[in-house]
């Protein structure tokens, strides 16, 4: 007989378990069900129908030879029945029948099943202030949002927008706001720094001047109190702790909460995070009900935890797993490293692995580098400065996390996903150092930035590289904490001599050697060069002359160039 | 009493083996001499440098702060003594001592050591035919030829060039002389296709037709032998078995011999390619006397033979080994898996691993898929086909290899970077099909193409997936030995229905299901689709439907697209 498989739905992941499902059983029965009527859209791509850049809604559901991906569309294409406005209501599970509503005649019904599997992806939260549901706040979470945003901004609705939660959807919408329409945009961002989850405090400083060059007013650590407005006139601002911004629409990007109400009434098992738990195998605490995607917890294999990863690629590759599984195949997923990426105007930023504090919390002892340096050889004429953090614990050398921005986006991407998949797997330090990647002059250094990434990590770990972080040093240096020894070209230094009197002092790395009597030996000195390794041998140099209170800026000028452009104004 | 540490040559790993060793030891004596005048250079951006994306030769031997690498730089800057124009002549182990002849005064003198490095590179090969030597023939192994051959060209004297051999630097100086100077370029290979040791031949056809169309002339399974000229009035032509090419100028760039005759007479022990063999630590067969670069042999890490690879890239980090093992510290530097990219005009190529034929010879059983897909999402507006060959061993799943061609070329490196650190440790099919690499719709798919390649290649492992090369499949039609069963839209498929009358049949896959009767069930046919995803669903509508002549053309029309532009002209 014909196995009978639900799928609850029809996004990302359940529309892959259907296909797959299909192709290595021609007989199962498999209906996915939706409480939606748009099915099967690439949700990540609603920035970019919004921003522009997808011209039509229909593009983010249709195929690459678009065809509409329609419940006709997998009737005819792939076998499949798709039963979209039908909504899950309750399983019985000793009966093995799901209880359904089919929501435009309201009517409820029970289908039965042999393997279901939940695909009920996460639902945008809105927080408990007052005006969160008004109509003109809108999130992210469906086509018909995304929709009824670019119909108002393309109407000349919108003049103002403030965009609540600076994550990855918070950042990319405010990107479509302001690129192609020019809407005044501001992000508030409870925490102090954009991509809270994603990046350490520098690389997100750099994200966050990205913005700001491209007229996106960035406010952390600022909390919202309410939206002022009704739902005739629309709204009208945003009540903050410490004032107010005037807009015409909000978006609320401040993270998602799993759909799992139905499944945990049915008994099955939820972490901490209210997401269902599964098995390697992608099953529930029932074994004839699996789950993936934005509705369910999965290893964190860097730090062991569990935790939710709401993306889309994640979702497609368990959705394969899921129908191998079903099908009486063995396939595992294993969990994330939380690799991540994300274009930011015209810059690119990608991480993998933990943060220096997702680190410190997991239990490590995280230690790292940055890295400035050229994405291709310096002397190619493309060649632009990428930045590379790389995180590793103290005593065992595991690499922890790596974290890159840079111009040239697949560049940034190389960079991070020629780490990511060893991290897993576990992978120290020195391996980084000798990481084997592709090089030709157009694509990569000799010496390339990964690999002295993993060199300036181990000259740390190693003690012959006493680092300072450039924000850091900004602060001692504003403090009068710290003078600064900069060892670049006098042309370079000047306008700093000037402007810093006394406290930057300029010996370039060639006269140095000859010039120790001039170096203040008494007092802390931060070492600059453009971007790092003059000045490192400048301290080990200074070290060998007895003076060691210095620090070696990381990442040099190029990355107080990112950081803090008012600093070197 | 200070370590005296002798280095003989300085380009790439000698200079950064003096440099590291500098840093982690501050008394060492520190000497590098070399044969040649001009140092530390770039040797990798000489093309550039002709083609005129690197302005000044200058440019290849400045640091990234502009500060020209020569005997002064390493002087003051890095406490480092380099003597150019002096040749190592002989090695006394016994007295550990080296003797060296100053050129320009053609002085022999004894340097004591206590550790000895050779980093003495390759010279090109220049094949015995007559005419191998003259004046206007090129290799490509230092600036001097660099920059006359730059000059030449500038002057006017060049309207015709022959590169021989199409190896990364032969394709890189075709580029160079046809993309800016509009020299008419032909280059000549023994084997039948371009970049023999790097690609297969369908991923080698695709930068074959690249040059092309780019007006580079090539010639494939030719032999030259000899050419034409005389050193008063320059080149006349190269003579090849089939003809007669005119030209003002030859590029050779016919592999590399390893420097090692020296060192042979020492005693060192050399690899069946002549070049040293060192053990992890970078070790000659004398523990006092270290090697590496273009003058060794290291281990391929996925076959586990011995090979030479000449790269910067592999040489700098070397480099670091020695200097720190030097120093009595413990870096190990395990092999290669052959890892390589190159750009090709407006399009890159990616490998590691082995090829198909290496994988063969290796002993393997090796099987392969070819996908293609967008190289992002494919509703963003910058996605373009992107091709990965993924190669496995039939029995243990194991990665032999990948190679990758696409338009975006940081795009198509971050994919084999991806795979590339994987490959020595270990990685299966089933590894790539989860890889965990960044996604968000400006970079990549939700599922990426990378993942689909190792799905591809389950599937054709697991023998659900038929698949036919697209060159067996356009040779087989050509004799009429298939017939194509194309499963797109009628739109697409009008032209072909045409063009081969009968011979091809289009049923657009949305009708298939219900039209199966229309299928020849007797001859053996061909599926085809954009890119092979509907003619795989086909395959196995068919296969359900006990009609299994079928075979899946790898890739689709895209792929015919990018290997045989006639066939579908």
């Amino acid at each position: 007989m014909p196995k009978k498989v639900i799928i609850i739905g029809a996004v990302a992941l359940g529309p892959k378990v259907a296909c797959r499902l299909r192709r290595i059983d021609p007989d199962a029965e498999i209906t996915v069900i939706d409480r939606d009527s748009l099915i099967s859209y690439g949700g990540c791509g609603i920035p970019y129908y919004v921003g522009g850049d997808v011209a039509d809604l229909e593009g983010l559901y249709s195929t690459t030879s678009h065809a509409v991906r329609d419940s006709e569309f997998f009737k005819t294409c792939k076998g499949i029945t798709v039963l979209p406005r039908v909504e899950a209501t309750a399983i019985k599970r000793k009966e093995k029948k799901l209880v359904v509503c089919h929501l435009a005649e309201d009517r409820t019904e029970e289908l039965a099943y042999d393997k279901l599997v939940i695909a009920t992806g996460a639902t945008p939260f809105r927080p408990p202030f007052p005006g969160a549901d008004l109509a003109d706040v809108f999130t992210m979470s469906n086509l018909h949002d995304a929709k009824a945003i670019k119909d108002k901004i393309a109407t000349g609705q919108v003049e103002k927008a403030v965009v609540i939660g600076a994550g990855a959807i918070g950042i990319e919408m405010a990107e479509a706001l302001t690129d192609l329409w020019g809407v005044e945009t501001t992000i508030i961002e409870m925490a102090d720094q954009v991509l809270p989850t994603a990046l350490g405090r520098n690389m997100a400083r750099v994200v966050e001047n990205k913005l700001r060059e491209n007229d996106v007013n960035v406010m952390l650590a600022e909390r919202v109190e309410g939206i002022n407005g009704d739902d005739k006139t629309g709204v009208k601002s945003v009540e903050t702790a410490n004032g107010t911004v005037p807009c015409d629409l909000v978006v609320l990007s401040a993270g998602v909460r799993p759909n799992t109400g139905f499944a945990a009434q049915a008994g099955l098992a939820l972490g901490s995070s209210g997401a269902l738990l599964v098995d390697r195998r992608m099953r529930t605490t029932d074994p004839d009900i699996f789950a993936g995607g934005d509705c369910i917890e999965m290893r964190n294999l860097v730090s062991g935890e569990n935790t939710t990863m709401p993306l889309g690629s994640l979702a497609n590759r368990q959705g394969r797993t899921i129908a191998t599984n079903i099908n009486g195949g063995s396939s595992h997923f294993k969990g994330t490293v939380g690799t991540f990426c994300i274009k930011v105007f015209d810059m690119a930023a990608a991480t993998a692995g933990l943060t220096f504090n997702q680190a410190k919390t997991a239990g490590f002892d995280p230690v790292y580098a940055i890295v400035a340096q050229h994405d291709r050889a310096h002397f190619y004429p493309e060649s632009q400065l990428m930045y590379i953090k790389l995180i590793a614990d103290r005593k065992s050398r595991k690499i922890l996390g790596i974290e890159a921005v840079g111009a040239e986006k697949d560049a940034v991407k190389a960079r991070v996903d020629a780490v990511a998949p060893l991290l897993a797997g576990g992978v120290d330090v020195d391996d980084i150092s000798g990481l084997e990647t592709g090089y030709a002059p157009p694509m990569a250094s000799a010496m390339d930035i990964i690999n002295n990434a993993g060199n300036a990590l181990d000259n740390i770990l190693e003690k012959r590289n006493r680092p300072i972080d450039v924000m850091d040093f900004i602060d001692a240096f504003q403090k009068g904490e710290a003078k600064v020894l900069d060892v670049r070209g006098p042309k370079e230094a000047a306008p700093f001599m000037e402007k810093y009197n006394g406290q930057w002092i300029n010996i370039p790395q060639a006269q140095l050697r000859e010039n120790i009597h001039m170096v203040p030996a008494d007092e802390p000195l931060c070492l600059l060069c453009d971007t790092g390794p003059r000045s490192y041998e400048a301290q080990i140099l200074l070290d060998n002359k007895g003076i060691t209170n210095t620090k070696n800026i990381q990442g040099g000028y190029g990355m107080i160039l990112v950081t803090d452009k008012e600093f070197i104004a």
